[in-house]
C-alpha cells in the first residue's frame, strides 16, 4: 500500500476500504506517514468527501488511538450531549443535571472556548474552586454517587485526532463535514457512552451556516454512532441569534442557574427541556419521549435539576452558593449600555458578531494559550422580534478593562438590525435527525 | 499574510493577487512555508485550477528562483521546442538539426526518461563519447559555432519547480494542468529563448489521455510564454500509438539519423517538418508559414539537417560514425518476434503498453536514480490501419538480458488489438493552438 496512491484514489472520489484508512490514520499517528501528505490527502477529502462508511472507520481509527475513558465498572444507561457550538449556549450546564435528576447517568465530556462560541469548561470554571482536571478513577466516583460528571477532553482520548485538527487548522481543511463528524464522534464516543443527544447549531453563529449542511453533518454523526452500536439522536437548531441573553463565562452560569430554576428565557427553557427529554427516553428512562418531555419538565419546575447542579458543583470542588449569590462570581467593574438608533423591530441580531464582541473584551480566545476573563461579556436586554424606541437599550457591555470596549460596542451595534416591519418567526428547534 | 488564509482562499476558487504568489512560492523555497501548507495548496490548485493571470505569476516566480541560461551574447533569434512526452517519440534529434541548418539557434533544454515515456538525454547519451553536462560558456560556444547545443535541465534552472515536484509526486498532485504548464514554461524560458514550438501529445501513450485537456494546457502554456513576450505556438498531435517505428533509446538514434536521411518512417517525418517549419517561421526566417514547410523539407531532402546533427553531436564529444556505421552503437544481443494470433487490421497498438514493454526491459526507468540499457528497446513491424496475417510479426524485442523477457512480450500482445474492419484513419497533428 502506498500513501500516494491512497490520496490519488480519495482525489479521484473513490472509496477506500477499512484497511486503507486504517493504514493512513496509524500510519499518520505513529509518524509513517508525514504531514505533507496527510494535508494533501485532507485537502482531498475536502473536495471528494466521505462515504458513511468510510467516515465510520476514521472515527474508530481515531478512538482506537488513545485511551478511553472506562465507565463500564458503573452501572447504569451512560448519556452525554454534544452541541457544535454557539454563542451564549449554556445548555449544558442546564442539560446534564436535568437528565442525571432523572436518573440518567450524565459523563459529560466537555472543550473549550476557541473562536467566537464559548466552552462549557471555561463557563463552569468561573465558578470559584471548580476543578474541570478529573481522572478516569474520580470519574467513576462522581457518576455513581452524583450521576453526573463534567469531564475534560484530554489529548490522551483520540491523540490522532489531535493530531489531524493541528494540521487541519493550518491547511485550511477544518470546514469539511466529514472530518467535522469523526472528530466530534471520537471524542465523544472515548467515554463509553451508550446513548448521545447532538445539538447541530446552524446560522450566523454556529459552524455550519446552512441547514442542508448542518443536516449533512448530523446524519453523518448519527450514522457513525449507529455503526458502533450507540443509541444516537440530533436536533438542528437555530443559532441566528444568541441563546438565551447571557454570553460570557460567569454570566452565563448566572442564566443556566436562573433557567434551573424556572426563571430562565424562554428559548433556553425550551431547547434544554427538549435535550434533557431525548436523553432521557434514550437512556429508556421512559417509554415514551412525550413522557420524557414530561419528566425533563418536572425536574425543572421542583428544582430537582438545580439541587443536582448544586451537588455536582461542590463534588467537583465548586462553591455552590455561588449559585444562589452571585457577588461570589467573578463580577465585572464596567458597564456600557448599547442603544437603538431608530425605534422599530429587532430583525436580526448575528450571533457571531455579538460572540466575536464578546471575545474582544477577554471572554474568549483566539488561540489555544490566550487566557479569558472570566467575568466579562454581553447581556442583551431584547431578542429578534421584539419592539423598541429610539435610544431604548439594546445590550449591555460588561467588562473590567477598558481597552476594547468601544470596539466591542461598535461590532455589537452593527449586530443589531432594526427594521418596520416585524420580523417572521424563526423555529427554534428546526430538525430531528435520527 | 498568513498562508492558511492563502489555501483557504484558492480552495473557496478565489484568484490570488501575484504577491500572493510570490508569497507562497519564495516562502516554500525558502523553507519558512513548510511541506504541509503547500501540498494542501497544491491539492486545492488541483481542484480550484488557477487563472492565467495566476499561472503565468507562478511561472515567473519558480523562474526567478534560479539561474537562467543566458544566451543573450549570442546574437540571433534563440528557438527551442519541447513535447510534453510520448513513446517513440524522437523528433527532438530530428527537429533541432533540421531548425539550425536553415539558420535558427537552437538551445535544446531536454530531459530524461522517466515512467513510460523516454527521453533526448538518454537517446543522445546511447552515442559513443556524447556529454550532455555541457556549462553555459560552452552552450554559448556551441550555439555560436553550430547553431544547435542539446543542454540538460539542472537543479539549478528553477529550484521552486524542482522542490514543488519532488512534493507533487508523492501527494498525487501532479496531474493538475495549471501546475504542468508552469512547471514546462519555468523550465523551457529558463533559457532565454525568443520563441517555442510546442508539442502537446494526446492519447494512451501520453500524460494528458483527452483532447479537452491536451487542448486547455497548450493554452495556458501558450498564454503564460504571451505574457512572457514570448512567441509560442502548440500543436497537439496524437499519441494513441508510438511515433515512428522505434522505442529505445539507441534504436531511436538509428531511426532518427534514417529520418534525416530522408529515409524515415511517414508519421515521424511529417511531424519533424511540420515542427521544424514552426521553430523557422517563429525565428522569422521565412515570412510565411508555408515556405518554412517548403524550407523545412528542402533541409531534410538535401541532407543539410543531417549533417548538422553530425556537427552537433561531434561538437558535444559524440562520435558522428555511429550515426553512419549502427554498430558502433550499444547493440542488443537477443531478439524475439511477437506475432499476430490471428489476421485482420491492426486497429490499436496500445503506446503505452509498448513504453511499459520496453521500460520493463531496460530501456526506461521507474525512478529517477535507475541505470537505464541504452541497447535494448522494441521495433514495430507494423502501424495501425495495416492489414496482417496469423502469425505474421507484429514487432521484435530487442534485449540483453533474459529476465523481463517473456513479460514484456505479454504485455506488447495486449498493446495490438487487431479487428476484422479496417479502422479509421486518425490524424496525426490534431490541433494548432496560438
Amino acid at each position: 500500500m502506498r500513501t500516494v496512491d491512497l490520496i490519488q484514489r480519495k482525489r479521484d472520489g473513490d472509496e477506500l476500504a477499512p484497511e486503507e484508512i486504517d493504514y493512513l490514520v496509524d500510519g499518520y499517528t505513529n509518524a509513517e506517514i508525514p504531514d505533507y501528505q496527510m494535508s494533501a490527502f485532507l485537502m482531498a477529502v475536502y473536495f471528494s468527501g466521505m462515504t458513511d462508511r468510510e467516515v465510520s472507520r476514521l472515527t474508530e481509527c481515531m478512538l482506537r488511538s488513545g485511551e478511553t475513558v472506562d465507565l463500564s465498572a458503573v452501572p447504569g444507561i451512560k448519556v452525554d450531549k454534544h452541541s457544535t457550538g454557539g454563542v451564549g449556549d449554556k445548555t449544558s450546564l442546564i442539560v446534564a443535571p436535568l437528565a442525571a435528576s432523572a436518573g440518567v447517568l450524565v459523563p459529560m465530556m466537555s472543550g473549550r472556548a476557541l473562536g467566537h462560541t464559548g466552552g462549557t469548561l471555561d463557563k463552569l470554571e468561573s465558578i470559584p474552586g471548580f476543578r474541570t482536571d478529573i481522572t478516569p478513577e474520580e470519574a467513576r466516583q462522581l457518576l455513581s454517587e452524583v450521576g453526573l460528571c463534567f469531564l475534560s477532553q484530554t489529548d490522551r482520548l483520540a491523540p490522532a485526532d489531535g493530531k489531524l485538527y493541528a494540521l487541519r487548522d493550518v491547511t485550511a481543511t477544518v470546514e469539511s463535514i466529514p472530518l467535522i463528524a469523526s472528530s466530534i464522534m471520537s471524542k465523544k464516543l472515548g467515554e463509553g457512552l451508550d446513548a448521545l443527544v447532538l445539538d447541530v447549531k446552524v446560522g450566523s453563529g454556529a459552524f455550519m451556516k446552512k441547514q442542508v449542511d448542518a443536516r449533512r453533518l448530523a446524519q453523518m454523526m448519527v450514522g457513525i454512532g449507529r455503526r458502533m452500536d450507540k443509541r444516537v439522536q440530533a436536533l438542528i437548531t437555530d443559532m441566528s441569534q444568541p441563546l438565551g441573553y447571557a454570553v460570557g463565562n460567569a454570566l452565563e452560569v448566572m442564566e443556566a442557574s436562573q433557567t434551573l430554576q424556572n426563571a430562565g428565557p424562554n428559548d433556553l427553557t425550551k431547547l434544554s427541556i427538549e435535550l434533557a427529554a431525548r436523553m432521557i427516553y434514550l437512556a429508556r428512562k421512559t417509554s415514551s419521549l412525550d413522557e420524557a418531555r414530561r419528566l425533563a419538565e418536572e425536574k425543572l419546575v421542583d428544582g430537582s435539576g438545580y439541587r443536582k447542579f448544586k451537588q455536582a458543583v461542590a463534588a467537583q470542588g465548586g462553591n455552590p452558593q455561588a449559585l444562589d449569590k452571585f457577588e461570589l462570581l467573578p463580577n465585572a467593574t464596567g458597564m456600557r449600555e448599547v442603544t437603538s438608533p431608530r425605534g422599530g423591530y429587532v430583525s436580526t441580531i448575528e450571533a457571531e458578531y455579538i460572540g466575536a464582541a464578546s471575545n474582544m473584551i477577554g471572554a474568549g480566545r483566539d488561540r489555544k494559550e490566550d487566557a479569558i476573563d472570566p467575568a466579562v461579556g454581553i447581556i442583551l436586554e431584547v431578542k429578534v422580534g421584539e419592539k423598541v424606541d429610539a435610544g431604548s437599550v439594546l445590550c449591555r457591555i460588561y467588562y473590567t478593562r477598558e481597552d476594547h470596549v468601544e470596539e466591542a460596542a461598535e461590532m455589537v451595534e452593527d449586530a443589531f438590525h432594526i427594521s418596520a416591519q416585524k420580523p417572521e418567526e424563526r423555529e427554534l428547534i428546526l430538525e430531528v435527525v435520527g
